[in-house]
């Protein structure tokens, strides 16, 4: 709905199973990251724990502010001009997301709960974010593995709460809203509902939540997580909603690890702006990307993106996926 | 122009000399763009050479179609719609610009006679792709170094030509509109002039044509090439103006594999649409960037970069880095 072309370059005869590859070994623990280290990173903002003591160990996940952050949390936005150009101060917020004291595990590995507790925690910083009238947005992502620009191995996920909203959200919004303009429905309910049907780009649904290959998509295994009932804001999300993303996440990570063996992946969670209220165009969504390729001069320069794979077979490849 | 906005994260402290990095070792010849090995490529759709025999010895550069075409010269546009979705055949042109017979050989150390050869081959094809009139626009390109997607390390270039406009130069002609229509004037003339006069962002100016580091760039280092005068395509320049270009190229790159140890690099030639008239508001120009870190989830989720290295600390080591 964004406009976008993608160029499915079946003339380079890619078939899933040629993405297959070779899993890099990890650097073994412990990290900054692991229980027991908690000094060594800056202060706990949310954890979630049995009992009370913060910056110590007993924790299933951990929110911490970034050691080297993109944009600091002081200080007003003071835009100003230099001649043809605009600036503005540095201000927003970027928190670390540890999402096990397990330094081995990854989120295809840990249990429903477990994972169900991350989203718990990008919920909890989504709304307290909220109540900051500087940001207008939080994008929640994470890299795994050093292609997908990790740093560190022990898995954990990024937010950065922005002054403005992304240009990439925006377009979204826009496209979407041209869509609602035309047919006064949400043009996600309707991929939704025309995917069900057609079934070729349809990986799973479970539990009110469906993984699809978008029918678009700028690189290989490119896959979209959504809720089938139409939702604008991630952080409204109930607890029985964040279950059910939560298991069709984990589904989706383990069909994608078995058909190309842990590859390095990133995700990113589309949800409204924080100050919009409840919207009808609008729908979350996350997209999860595994990175097999780099990204090149025709790419930069173009904005189209060349994708070897129709999606059409990378979603039989992780439908047909099924566990062992 | 096209409203991005990067963020200059410089509580990342990085300076000029951080990105300075070892290079892997090249593959040493001869590959299939060697001279002598002709039989193992397309046929030649143009080459610069003496005397008479295409697709033998004795040239200087080569144009070829590229093995693995991401877009095909056959066809019909044929669009055609799939439920919410639009479709169509993959037609356009993939061409190689092998750049010089020898192997170990980059741009930066070729003559400024030969890089002047390559940039007439780009307008040679340009001028011919745009007989063809299933095309829209034809975008120049060049991988250079693994990282920065080459698969061959024999110096070459490419051309994809495409039935559609690239958004990339769509967003820059739309920005570049608006600022007309409140100025009358070129954003690019004006650039030049801003830059000439603040002298930070400034590179190198010659002939004709000058480097500047972007106000806004997504990368350390990344930098534009443009003529001073005001000038919409490419591909109508004068022998005097690409030898002008030719020239600043060369010197540019040379000054960036001194700051940088010959780093991976894409460029990308930004020119107007094949079938507009002269357009005073778009000012063709060719943006340079190296490639020294990875593109993430959160440069993928939001379509905002974030940079360690302002461009004026970028444009001082490259300006100051003069020939030894």
């Amino acid at each position: 709905m964004v406009g976008r072309w993608v160029i499915i370059a079946t003339e380079r005869g890619r078939r899933p199973s040629d993405f297959h590859r070779d899993v890099p070994p990890r650097r073994p623990g412990p990290c900054v990251f692991c229980e027991g280290q908690e000094e060594k990173t800056p202060p706990e903002i949310l954890a979630g724990r049995a009992d009370g003591r913060m910056n110590a160990p007993g924790w299933s996940y951990r929110v911490i502010a970034n050691k080297f952050p993109a944009l600091r949390i002081e200080g007003d936005l003071q835009p100003s001009g230099e001649g043809l150009f605009d600036r503005m101060n540095g201000v927003g917020a970027h928190e670390v997301v540890i999402e096990t004291p397990d330094h081995d595990a990854t989120l295809a590995s840990l249990s429903v709960e477990s994972v169900t507790n991350v989203l718990v925690a990008f919920r909890e910083r989504l709304q307290d974010l909220k109540k900051d009238p500087r940001f207008e947005y939080v994008l929640v992502f994470k890299n795994h593995g050093e292609a997908a620009g990790a740093s560190l191995e022990h898995p954990h996920s990024q937010l950065i709460a922005t002054p403005i909203t992304p240009i990439m959200v925006t377009e979204e919004l826009e496209g979407a809203w041209r869509y609602w303009e035309m047919k006064e429905r949400c043009v996600w309910c309707d991929i939704v509902r025309q995917e069900r049907r057609a079934g070729v780009r349809m990986i799973a649904e479970q539990d009110g939540f469906a993984a699809v290959a978008p029918f678009a998509p700028r690189f290989p295994f490119e896959s979209w997580l959504l809720p089938t009932r139409h939702r604008s804001a991630f952080e409204e999300s109930s607890m029985d909603e964040l279950r059910g993303v939560a298991g069709l996440l984990r589904d989706f990570l383990r069909r994608m690890n078995r058909v190309l063996n842990d590859p390095p992946f990133n995700f990113m969670l589309h949800s409204a702006p924080l100050h919009e209220p409840v919207l009808d165009h609008f729908h979350w969504h996350l997209e999860i990307m595994p990175i097999l390729s780099k990204v090149a001069g025709f790419e930069w320069g173009s904005g189209f993106f060349i994708n070897p794979l129709p999606p059409e077979d990378a979603a039989q490849a992780l439908r047909e996926s099924t566990e062992p």
